[in-house]
C-alpha cells in the first residue's frame, strides 16, 4: 500500500521554509504481531517542534528530528488493521507520530485512544480538547491561578494555545491582553475571540512602553508563548506575587541565533513573584478531568474553538511555515482527508 | 543627649566605598507620646540594602535612602525610654532602622519584639533567629522544598543566609556544593561549614563550565544569592523539576551598570522548572514556627551560627563595604557597645 510522508530534507538555516521538507512516497511494510497500522486524519501543527528541526537540537526532552524520515508531529488517526488487542480497529487515536498518511506502530511512543462521549468534531482532539487546550488549561489554571479581577497577558494570543487561555482567563473573570504581529489579529482577538485589549507587538514603539501602557498597574498572570524580549518586558512590569507561566519560546524557536539573556529577572524578588515551565506531558492523569471541564465549557458556549484547517498533506510544509511565521488564526491543523 | 550616626552622604558610582559615608553626632530630641527610645546594640550588615543606596533606586519596595540620613538597616536594640505602652522599657527589638546609636520611633516600621526564652545570644537575632535566619529557612523549604539525596547549589555559599541554607539543605539530607570568592572561603565552607565541595567562581574556568563539573547529572534546588552569570549557568544546568529560589542578586547591587539578561530561562520549560522571589516580611505569620525550628537544631548541634562581628558604630561603612566584597565569613553584624 502506498503511503506519502513529509521528510525533514535539509536542517534549516535561519527560519525554516517549506523547501527544507519533501513529500515522498513509499511502500508500507506488512504490520506484524503487536502492531497496528493507523491512518491519519489530521496532523497538529506546533510551534514547540520546530526546535527539534534544528540541527543538533537536544534538550533532554527530544533530540533533533534526522533528516529523510517523516518530520515528528501530534496527529490524530483510526487504526485500519491491528494485531495489538489493545488497539482494535475502528479506535481514533492521538499520537505524537510524524507527517505521513500511515504509520506503522506499537503504541508505544505517546498514543492516547480519544474518548469522545460528547461527540465533537473529531479535530477539537488536535486542538481545544487536545495537548493544545490541555496546555492552556494547565497554563492559565495550574501554573498561573488566575483569579477574577486579575490583569492578565497572553503573548501569541492569536495562536492556538493562545486563544485557548485567553478565553480560560476570561471565564474566570480576569482582564485580558493579548499580543499579536498584525493589527488584523488584534481586531480577531478583540472582536472573535472576546479578549479585553490587544497589542501588535509589530509596530515601532519599545515593548517595554507598550507592555506598560496596557498594564498601568502590573500583570498579576503572564502566559509566556514566546520568551525573548515580551518576556523581558512582562518580568520588568509585574505585580508583587505575580506568576509567569512558561509554555514556548516561539520567538526563538524559528532561528539559528543564540536567544540574548532575559532581562528584569531580578524583578522577581522585589516582586516575589513566580515563574514555572510547564509541558502538558506531565499530567496524563489530570488530562480526563481537564477535558470534561473543557468539553463542558464549549457544550455551554463559554469557549469557542479556533480552528485554522489546510486540506492536502502535500501542503503540510506550507501551512506549518505559515503558522510559525503568525499567518494562523487559533488553532492550524492539516486534514488528509 | 548625644547620638552618633552613620549618614548616607553620597550616591556611589560603581562599588560603594566608606567615604560615601559621614559618621556625625546629633542632639536626641525628646520622646513623645506614643514613641519609644531605642538604644541599638547591634547593626545587621545586609547586602540587600546596597540597592537601596542606588541613586534613583526605586523597586516599588523601597526607594532609594535619601541622602544626608542616617543609612537604613537590621537593627537590634532595647527600649531604654517609652511612652508607647506596646513597647514597654526593656523590651528588646528588632527593627528595620538606621544606623544610629538611638532610634526614636512608633514602632510603625517594621519592628518586632524579640522572643528569647532559650536564652541565645542577643546576636542570633540578628542573624540566624532573625531575617538571616529565616529568609535561609523559607528559600531552602518553602520555595526549594528540597529533599533527601538532591542536588543543592548555594551561591554566596560563605554569606549569612548562604551558611545557614546550606545547613540547612544537609540536614535534610542532600548534596551540597556551595560557591565562594576564594579559595580559603571554599576551604572553610567544607571544613567548618560542613558543605560537600565549593566552586571558587574567581578561577578563570568558565562558570557554566564549573557548574557542569560540579553537577554533572544536573541541579535540584538552586538558592541562589547572587543573581547574573551563575544564575545563567544554573539554569543551564537543572534537572528537571529543579527549583530555584531567588532570594538575592548581589552581583548587580554594587555597581552602576545595568545587569546583562539571564541566559538559558528557556530550560526552565525543557526541565519544568521553577523559579520564585521572596523576602521573609511576607511571612510574618509563619516566622516563629521556623525560628522555633532553628533554635531546636541550634540546640541539638545541627546547625551552628557563623558571625562576622565588627565592634563599633564608626567601623560601620568599612564592614558594610567589606561585606559587599565578600570578605565576611557567615553573617556581618557591628556591636555597639
Amino acid at each position: 500500500m502506498k503511503n506519502r510522508q513529509v521528510l525533514l530534507a535539509s536542517y534549516p538555516r535561519g527560519p525554516i521554509k517549506p523547501s527544507n521538507f519533501q513529500v515522498t512516497e513509499t511502500e508500507l511494510r506488512p504490520v506484524r504481531d503487536g502492531e497496528f497500522l493507523l491512518r491519519n486524519q489530521y496532523f497538529s501543527l506546533d510551534a514547540g517542534f520546530r526546535q527539534w528541526m534544528q540541527e543538533g537540537a537536544s534538550d533532554n526532552y527530544l533530540a533533533a528530528m534526522p533528516l529523510g524520515e517523516p518530520a515528528m508531529s501530534i496527529t490524530l488517526g483510526e487504526v485500519v488493521e491491528s494485531k495489538a488487542p489493545s488497539f482494535p480497529k475502528g479506535t481514533q487515536i492521538l499520537a505524537r507520530s510524524s507527517w505521513q498518511d500511515y504509520v506503522i506502530t506499537n503504541g508505544s511512543d505517546i498514543t492516547i485512544p480519544i474518548d469522545n462521549p460528547a461527540n465533537m468534531p473529531l479535530y477539537y482532539f488536535a486542538g481545544v480538547l487536545g495537548p493544545t487546550g490541555i496546555t492552556a488549561h494547565l497554563g492559565m489554571l495550574n501554573v498561573g491561578e488566575v483569579k477574577a479581577g486579575e490583569d492578565v497577558l497572553v503573548s501569541a494570543a492569536a495562536s492556538a494555545v493562545g486563544t485557548v487561555a485567553g478565553q480560560i482567563a476570561k471565564l474566570k473573570g480576569a482582564r485580558v491582553v493579548g499580543t499579536a504581529s498584525t493589527q488584523e489579529k488584534c481586531s480577531w482577538l478583540v472582536d472573535a475571540v472576546g479578549l479585553d485589549a490587544a497589542i501588535n507587538y509589530k509596530t515601532s514603539a519599545p515593548l517595554d512602553r507598550l507592555v506598560k501602557d496596557a498594564f498601568p498597574d502590573g500583570i498579576d498572570v503572564y502566559f509566556d508563548n514566546v520568551g525573548g524580549e515580551l518576556l523581558s518586558a512582562a518580568a520588568g512590569n509585574l505585580k508583587e506575587f505575580a506568576r509567569i507561566a512558561l509554555c514556548g519560546s516561539v520567538s526563538s524557536y524559528d532561528t539559528d541565533q543564540t536567544a540574548p539573556g532575559i532581562r528584569n529577572i531580578w524583578e522577581l524578588v522585589t516582586k516575589r513573584a513566580m515563574m514555572r515551565g510547564f509541558m502538558f506531558s506531565d499530567y496524563v492523569e489530570d488530562a480526563p478531568a481537564i477535558l470534561a471541564e473543557i468539553t463542558g465549557w464549549l457544550q455551554e458556549g463559554k469557549l469557542a474553538s479556533f480552528d485554522h484547517i489546510t486540506d492536502g498533506l502535500e501542503n503540510t510544509p506550507q501551512a506549518f511555515c505559515d503558522m510559525l511565521a503568525g499567518m494562523n488564526f487559533g488553532k492550524s491543523i492539516v486534514r488528509l482527508f
